[in-house]
Parts: C-alpha cells; structure tokens; sequence
C-alpha cells in the first residue's frame, strides 16, 4: 500500500507524489503522522522565499504529531504505538556553539522539515534521538501544537517572564498567542496588541488583555496600565517595523524586549530609547530540549487548550489549497493538516 | 577673590564669567575644582543639539577631580582638603524605575554638568552625597579620568564579560579604550577596530590588539582569530551605523552586544543575524555607584594608567579653544580643562 507526501518543489510550487513506506534504519522509528501545523516559515516557504535552503523535493512541515508505525532494530525506549512529537532539530556536535552549550542555535543546525525532509506524509522516518513523548491522554490535535508552544516557552525563558509583571505581546498570531498563554501561566499580566478583530477576539476568550494599535494609542495605554512605568517584557511578534518601535516605547527601564518574529531586512531600532532606559534587546530562535518537554507538559495537563487555537483541520490532500487560504489571511489561526 | 566659570549659553556660545563663591548649604560641600574632562556629550552639547536639556547658562562638565574647599554644617564624613570626584547622577527616589532599584537609570534623572551646574569653574557646591573619595595618592590629574572609567566599569559589567572572552571594541576613543582596558583586566582577549591610526597606535601601545576597519576586513579577522566562533562580547562605541553593523556581523552564536554610543535618530540593525545567533543587544547607560568606586579603584591601583589617556590639560580660561580643537578631531584622546 502506498502513502501520499506533499512534496515542495521551489518556485512556490506543492506536488503530490505516491510512494511505498520504507522501513527505519537502525536508529530510527517510522511515524504514521497525525497532524502537522503549517506556520509563518511554511508560508514563506511556499511563497519561494527561502528556496535557497529546499535544496530537492521533499515535503516541509515541522509541527506534528503522529504514532510510531515501527522501531529501527538500534532503538531502544520506543515501540509501536507510542504516541509522539519531533523536535525538529539537529545540531552538529562540532561547532563552537554547539561546543559552548548552545546546541539548538548550533553553526551547522539542520531544521528539519527545511533543511531535511518534514511531516507532509503520511510515513515519516526520523532519527529516535528527535522524538518527544506524547502521553497517551493527550490527543493528536493537541499533540501537533507541541512544536509552536515550545517556541512560546523559549520565547518567555528568553523574556524572564517573572510573576506579576506587565508583559505585552505586538502580534496576536498563534506564536503571539502561545506566548501570552505561557506568559500568564507564569504569573503576569498580559496585553496583545493586534490589529485584526478576529484574532484579538480570540485572546479576549483565551483571557488576554487586548488592544487595536490601529484604533488606540499602544503607548498611552501601557503608560496608563503600568502608572507610568511601562512594561517589564515586550514580544515583537509581528514582523513589522511598527512593532519593532512598538517593542522599545512600551518597556519599562530595564525592560526586556524580545524579538521572535523574523525580520530578513534591517530594521530601524530606537537605540535612543534603548540607552535611555537601558533595554535589553534580546532575540529568540528555537528551543531547547527543557523547552519542547515543558510545552508538551503544558499542553497535556490542558493549561493551554490547544483546541481554542486549532480553527481548520484539512485532509493532506488539500494541502495546497489551505495554505493558500491560510496566507490570505482569513480568519485562520493555526491550520492543521489531516495525515491519517 | 573672584572665580572663574564658563557658562554654556545655548546656540554653541561658551562665555567667561566672574563670580563670588558663597558657602555651601547644610547638606553641601564646596570643592575647588582641580580637572575637569571634556567628552562627546560635552561637545554635543557646545555644538548646540542639546540646547532643550541646558535651560540657563551654566557651566557644563561632568568629569572631575578637585579639593574640598568648605564643608555645609550637616555634612557628615568629608572635610577640608580631601581629595575627591563627584558622581553626577541625582535621581528621584519616586519613579517606579527607582522603586525598582534602577535608581542611575531614574525617570528624573538629574545629571549633574548637564541638566543642573557642572565642574567648568573653580568653586563647585555639591550635595555631599554625590562625592567618591580619591585616595590622596593619586593625582588629580588621574582621578579626573573617574567620571569615564566608570562608564567603561559599567559597560564591561552590562557586556557580562568573562576571562578568556574574545571581545570586539568598535570604536578607539576614550570611552572605547577604557572598555578596552577594563575587558583586559577581566581577563578577555580585546580587539579594537578604529579607523584613526593616531588612536589605533595608542590602543597598541595600551597593550590592546587593533585592526583598521576601513582598510582590513573585520569580519574575516574575528573569524579568523576565533576559528569561526565569533566573539563573546562586542562593544560598540562609534556611534555610526557601521559600527552597528560590525555589533551583531562579529559575535558568536549567544553573544553579547552592549551599545555605548548614543544613537539620536533609529538605527538599522540586522536582527535576522540577531535571530540566527540568538544574541542579546543590551544599552547601556551611565553607571551605578559601585561601578564608580571600582572605577576609582583600577585608577587608584594604576590597573588604568590614566597618563596614557591624557593628551591635553589646558586652563580654564582656554576652555573654548580647546574644545574646538578637540571637535576638530586632531590628535586628541582625553583633553583635560585645568581650574586651578
């Protein structure tokens, strides 16, 4: 019996193509992928923007969940049946980044599912060493928001996120989102500013303060909500110059400003404001193993509801057309794609 | 006797002017000032563009050394003759960045030379709570050189710089070589890029390595001297947008980059290297009170051969010329204005 894979072939261009499973090398298990989330990178990805990295067909995807199918002989730990995630990195054991301890931003880091083969099949073969359990009570929908939500836990280590500080998040996107659910989690109080109804109606019910930059004053309002002192950590989450100005007038002195979205062009930063109250401007890629095990433990024990988050499942075959709904920007918050 | 001022009038204009010392209050003591060192800000100030913070004449200066010449009658712990430096940092002890312990970084910070009477006159009444004691060996001349050493002291502790750190300084003037010196003494490996060879030649001398960015590759040297790592920490002091761009283009993966120039207008910043590496952009802004005192000590103890930096004392009478001349960029590292 064959399986199907949405291979991404460049030049914006998504292909199905049938094939016969193999079985895992030695140290590896074969998935029967669930779920896979398509994020903000898969979009550029599709829209040909990072096509120097796709270097031959073969499908992205890098958010999933999935059951393993069957065990590499090497394997140990692992059985069929087991419910699971990817942590979708490899790191190269060499470098010296990896030497100095810092593996998940090492100089040779492979992301796979970008830089190697991802979940937009149906059989996945990945090394054992890159698995994340998934406790059995947990459900595969859930399961696939592991990856994002792992970025959020990053994102808010990275911020020190502490009880009770005034945090606001510029982007309520699923990443926005994620960060602040993971930011209140910890104790503070959160604001997201986003310009869309639909999204920050959604953080409204996820029981997040929320905020039109388009129709208030973001500066006045933060002013106002902190009596003047400003925020203790901002999240530029938008991917904008407006937010990357955002983020240095809401914090406090010695705030903490982190930068999550990925800016591919030099962005103008107001280092005035940055010596004038002494910012730490921090940026954020990825996460640690700690991380990707504290995002799935916060999604089982159910402190974020993965469901609010999931608006549209769609069958693998249709693949292309949901991402091209979802980049015209409807009211999509995280897509999931349907493997089984 | 009269004594001698030099009152910044606005609109570039520098002006002598005579007058009666009178007492000090209570709380104040009277200093005969011996030095006073002129730095960027000052010429910034003397080139008109800060005209909105010098609201009535009044001498500018901020770097000094003198003599107590009187003491008020609620002065405790300071008397006639002793040898000292003013840190000249008045806050607020109300604004929620002082109630949250950032008291140098205060809402209202007063900085003294600048937004009240600073050091170019011979007789200076303080608040003695503003004073550092100088030991009575070291000269006059060198304590003058307290006021930047501490911004170096705080700038070297916002970088986190650690032994054996490979740290990059953009930028060869006083403050950038202080930087220099004080990462060495922290036990870093320091390379200065400067373009101006007079600087360059005294960084040599100063026992600094240094590359001329304008006529070598920087990026390839730090590559180099780093087999690809990076460097730990990076400094940048130039305050120009190159400078920025050499910040984040020579760290390492998880490095740290400490902006010490002040930037007026926002900056392009490449925070996609930011994101690849991870790093951390922190501002830095004047110092707290024990990064002044260890300032006093590394002087004190000749770990900072403060003659090394002096290349100009003139009287007070020459104030104006002077800084002209050091505007002018001539060969001029630490120009210090003599009141005595």
């Amino acid at each position: 019996m064959t399986s199907l894979a949405i291979d991404y072939h460049g030049g914006g261009v998504l292909r199905e193509r049938r094939y016969t499973p193999i079985d895992p090398g030695p140290d590896e298990v074969s998935i029967a992928v669930a779920f896979t989330g398509i994020c903000g990178t898969d979009l550029k990805i599709v829209h040909g923007a990072m096509d120097h990295r796709i270097t031959s067909p073969w499908p992205i995807g890098h958010e999933m969940s999935g059951t393993i199918e069957a065990v590499g002989s090497d394997v140990v730990g692992w059985q069929r049946g087991d419910q699971v995630t990817v942590m979708p990195l490899e790191w190269c054991n060499r470098c010296p980044a990896c030497a100095r301890g810092h593996r998940h931003v090492c100089q040779n880091l492979v992301f796979v599912g970008i830089d190697s083969p991802g979940s937009l099949q149906q059989r996945w073969n990945v090394p054992a060493r890159l698995l994340v359990r998934i406790p059995d009570h947990v459900s595969l929908q859930t399961a696939a928001l592991s990856e994002p939500t792992a970025v959020a836990v990053h994102d808010v280590r990275r911020g020190g996120v502490g009880a009770a500080d005034q945090v606001v998040v510029i982007g309520g996107g699923p990443i926005g989102l994620l960060i602040g659910l993971v930011a209140s989690h910890v104790g503070a109080d959160v604001l997201v500013s986003e310009p869309a109804t639909f999204r920050r109606r959604l953080a409204s019910e996820l029981g997040l303060r929320t905020i039109d930059p388009t129709a208030d004053d973001l500066n006045a309002t933060v002013a106002d909500w902190s009596s003047g002192k400003g925020a203790e950590v901002a999240f530029e989450v938008s991917g904008s110059q407006a937010g990357v100005r955002a983020l240095t007038d809401v914090l406090a002195v010695r705030g903490r400003g982190v930068v999550v979205a990925i800016h591919t062009q030099p962005t103008l930063v107001d280092l005035m404001a940055a010596f004038w109250k002494e910012l730490d401007i921090v940026a954020a890629r990825v996460y640690r193993r700690e991380d990707f095990e504290e995002a799935v433990a916060l999604l089982a024990d159910e402190v974020i509801h993965a469901d609010s988050l999931i608006t549209d499942v769609v069958p693998l075959s249709e693949t292309a057309a949901a991402v091209a709904r979802l980049a015209s920007g409807e009211e999509v918050v995280k897509l999931l794609i349907d493997s089984r």
